[in-house]
C-alpha cells in the first residue's frame, strides 16, 4: 500500500532515537530522549493551495523537523506516520 | 437516491476493516482497527470558492485518507457518508 | 408573505421523514430517523459577497443536504424554514 | 434627532407582532411570538467597506430577517433601533 | 494637552445625558439613562491600513453612536475619552 | 546596549506620572494615576509586512498613548521598554 | 548535525545571562534574570510564505529579542534552541 500526498502535503515517518548512548549502554525506552527529527517519505505535487501556488521543495529522504501537533498521523499496515502540510516543516536537519 | 456534491466538495465512504488477520482468524469488532482509508464515491465540479479556482484531481474510486473530524455525516437509505472539501483529503492510498 | 433571500442566500424547508417504513408500519415520531433532506424554497441574487463574485447554481425545488448548524432558522405564518449561504449547501440529492 | 448610519450599515426596527390572533383574541404579551420582522429605516451610503466596494441594495420602509444577535441596539427618545451592516441583513419579506 | 490620533482612528467624548426630564425632575445619576452619544473631538489622517486605502469621512464636532465595547479609554487632565477606528462609528446623530 | 526595532515595530518606554498634585502633596505610588503616555524611544525600518507596505510615521522622541495589553516588554539593564507595531499605537499626544 | 531553517524561519539560541553582577558577585540560578536575548545561529532563504515574498533581513550572528512563546523549542546534541519565523523576531540588540 503506497499513500501519495495531496496538494502541499508530505508524509514523514518519525526517527528511532539511538538506542545506544555515547558510551555503548542501551537505554531502556523511557530513558531514551522522544526523537523530534523524522525523514521525509513521501511529497505531493504542490500546485494552487488556497489560491497560492505552492513550490514543493522537500525531496524524499530528507531528515526534517517538523512543528508539534501539526498534521494527521496514519497507520498503514502496522507503521505509523504523519501527514502534514509542507509548511508545518520547520527545518532539514544535516 | 443520489448524492451530487456541490463546488468543491467529494463524498467519501470508510472503508470496512479487514475482518480477518494474516492468520486467518476472524476478529471482534472491538479488535478491529478503525479504518482510515475511505473510497470517494462522488466528486462536485469544482469552480470558484471563496475567490480561488478549485480544480477537482480526485476522481470516483480513488481510495483516501481524509482529515479526522473534517466534513459532515450523511445517512442516505442506510448508509453512512461523509461529504467534505477537497481540501480535507489528505492523501491518495494504493 | 414572501421571503426574498439577499446576496448568496438561501431559504430552504426541511423534508418531513417517511412517516411508513418499508413494510408500511407508521413510525411513532421519535423513531423516525431526523431528516437531513431540505427543499430549495428561494435563492438570492448572488453577486459580490466580500469581495468575491458569487453565482448562484442553486435553483428552487433542488433537494439539499445543508450544513448543520449553518444559517438562521425563520418562522414564518407558522412555518419553519432556514435562511443560509449558498456555500453552506453541501450537495444536491436526485 | 436623526440617525444616519456611516458605511454599509443599515438602522432597523423590530415591527410589533399582531397583537390579535386570526380568531381575533387579543393575546398578551407572552403569548406573543417574538418577532424576526423588520422594517429600514435608514440606510448609509455604502462604498470602501474594509477593501471591498459594497453598492447598498436595501431601501427606507424594506421589512426584512436580520441575523440575531448581529448589530448594536440603540436607543433613541424611547424607541429602540439596531444597527448593523447591511450583510447581516438575510431576506426581504413582502 | 492634545490628542491627536493616528491612522483611522477618532477620539471621542461621550455626552452627558440630560439631567432633567421633560418634566424638569432633576434626575440623580443612576436614574439617567447610560448615554450612547459622543462627539468627535479629533479625527486620524486616514491611509493606507492593514493594505487598505482608509478615507476619513467623519469631521470634528459630529455627534456619533459608537460599536460599544470598541476602543480605548483614555483619560487626558481629568477627562475620559475613546479611541476608536473610524469603522467602529456606528452613525452620526443629527 | 541598543535595542533597534525591526519591520514595523517601535520601541516605547511609559512615562513616568507626575509625582506632585497641582496643590503640591507628593503622592505615594499608589495614588498615583497610572500613566498612558509613553515616548517613542526607537522606530523600525518599516517596508512590507504580511505583504502591505507599511511607511512609518512615527518618530523617535514622539509622546504617544499606545493599545493597553498590545506589544512584548522587554528589560534591558535595569529598564522597561514595550515592543509593539506601528499600528498599536493609538494617537500622538502634544 | 547541521540544522537549515526552512522558508521564513530562523534558528536562534538563548544567551546565558550573566553570571557575575555589576559588584562582581556570582548569582545562582534563581536569582539571574532569565535572558530574552538570543542569538541567531541559521537563518532560511525566505521566499514566497502564505502568498507573499518574504527577504531574510537576519543574519547569523544577529543578537535579537524574540517574541515570548513564538516558535518551537529543538534539541539538538543536548543543546536547546528554537525555530521560529523571522517575523516573530522584534529586534536587534547592539
Amino acid at each position: 500500500m503506497t499513500i501519495k500526498p495531496l496538494a502541499d502535503r508530505v508524509l514523514i515517518k518519525l526517527l528511532e532515537a539511538e538506542e545506544k548512548t555515547a558510551s555503548g549502554i542501551i537505554l531502556p525506552d523511557a530513558a531514551k530522549e522522544k526523537p523530534q527529527v523524522a525523514e521525509v517519505v513521501a511529497v505531493g505535487p504542490g500546485g494552487m493551495v488556497d489560491g497560492n501556488e505552492v513550490v514543493m521543495t522537500l525531496k524524499v529522504g530528507d531528515k526534517v523537523i517538523a512543528s508539534k501537533y501539526a498534521g494527521t498521523e496514519v497507520k498503514v499496515e502496522g507503521e505509523e506516520f504523519t501527514l502534514l502540510r509542507q509548511n508545518d516543516i520547520l527545518a532539514i536537519v544535516e
